[in-house]
């Protein structure tokens, strides 16, 4: 399998699907809720992904489908598998907040080998091949040199889930001291790839689905940055973890964060 | 003075020089600090305030000019006044996060009877006349129905002012149970023409400047919103204050905020 070609047709792929999301008709967005507080799916969801697995299916008809908007998932350990969000982001897509994103990951044996992530909105495609480093719009990126000082941190609301959402607020109250400013977007795969083109240093959520950081996490690493959960550990893709993202300066910063 | 036909001037004006930094060189923007922490001013601040206040003058020579790139500020109380932030959200700008506007607001007798907010990223220019209403690209925008309960709290961090920024993110942890979600963009205008068009329902900030809100806190109250001081009572334009913006069902939720 060679990366450098498939990435290529995922790339359009996930720009055709972007456009979808992008284009919606904003009068009919058949909004209803899933599992958790502020948890919606919007037929677009539901669209975009049904598009995608089949472009996929077709762009590399080996790989097996996991998607966010499925009732029951394969599993993703063995084999090729790839981990879609069709859109990242969905409160913001709904709100009309112009920060959401397509995600995409392709997983060798459980491992993410391959990630693109596009923003329609920004017109901005991430993408990262394991080993081969992490691009911008097809230019190199890096995570930036900042201390935590001098920086940002973005962070996750946790907000589908009333037993940790308030713990993280009692997190950003300790950290938001540490940096030099905050900011929430409602991307957590959109806060991973800031952290992966140096926007902002460091980044955490207490609780994400794979869908959210299996392909981001692959930007964040081949950036040169650190990707794992915030107790230390990798992330995981066979369920939900929490995540920590940052640049090599604030690597360690997540050592007392629960 | 027909304001109707102001406005289109101020408008050309307004797209003309978003275009100045959505187009900049980034290489090269010469950054300093000024007083504060997260503080910064760069070449486009000053080139996009410069090209501001010359256009201005033409399109309506009998104001004042009142920008935020100046050491010394013209009283705002009396006559025809502009309160101008030629690049709103500068550490965005700085970093890239593509979330930063111009805003421009024309007081008359110390009081805002105009205002426009562009941003270049989204292409989107938010309008207001005093008692016409607030427009988005010329349409009608509205603030939401929604209640805070089912919708989104947008904080400022005060991140300039070490004696309140703590204190805002004590709010923020209290505020954010009765809220669906947060967000934080690190652009006050554009945080408040979020509530104007019903994206949000809720902004606060512990302190900000008369030309971060001049033409926000117009917008706002157009749309049907509120608009003052999170301790009550009237926007200042002749020094800073804190600022609370909400849609009608949210309006009293700052009795208890500070």
């Amino acid at each position: 399998m060679d990366l450098k070609e498939l990435i290529k047709k995922i790339e359009e792929d996930a720009r055709f699907c972007g456009q979808i999301f992008y284009n919606a008709d904003r009068s009919s967005l058949d909004i209803s809720s899933k599992e958790g507080q502020n948890n919606f799916v919007t037929k677009y969801d539901k669209m975009v992904q049904e598009e995608i697995k089949k472009r996929l299916a077709v762009t590399f008809p080996d790989a097996v489908f996991v998607g966010e908007e499925e009732a029951e998932h394969a599993p993703v350990d063995k084999g090729w598998v790839f981990v879609v969000d069709p859109i990242d982001g969905t409160a913001n897509f709904i709100r009309d907040f112009h920060m959401s994103c397509i995600s995409i990951a392709l997983l060798k044996d459980g491992d993410p080998v391959l990630g693109v992530i596009y923003n329609p909105y920004a017109e901005e495609m991430f993408t990262a091949i394991k080993g081969e480093g992490a691009f911008l719009n097809g230019e190199p990126i890096h995570v930036s040199d900042k201390e935590l000082s001098g920086g940002f941190i973005i962070f996750g609301s946790a907000s589908y889930y009333d037993d940790i959402r308030d713990k993280s607020y009692e997190i950003l109250s300790r950290y938001e001291k540490k940096a030099l400013d905050t900011r929430r977007s409602g991307s957590a795969a959109l806060d991973m790839c800031a952290v992966a083109c140096g926007r902002a240093e460091m980044f955490f959520e207490l609780r994400l689905c794979p869908w959210d950081y299996a392909a981001a996490g692959l930007l964040v690493k081949e950036a040169g940055g650190a990707a794992h959960r915030i107790e230390g550990g990798d992330l995981t893709y066979d369920r939900n973890c929490s995540v920590f993202a940052a640049n090599a300066l604030c690597k360690d910063e997540w050592k007392n964060m629960v």
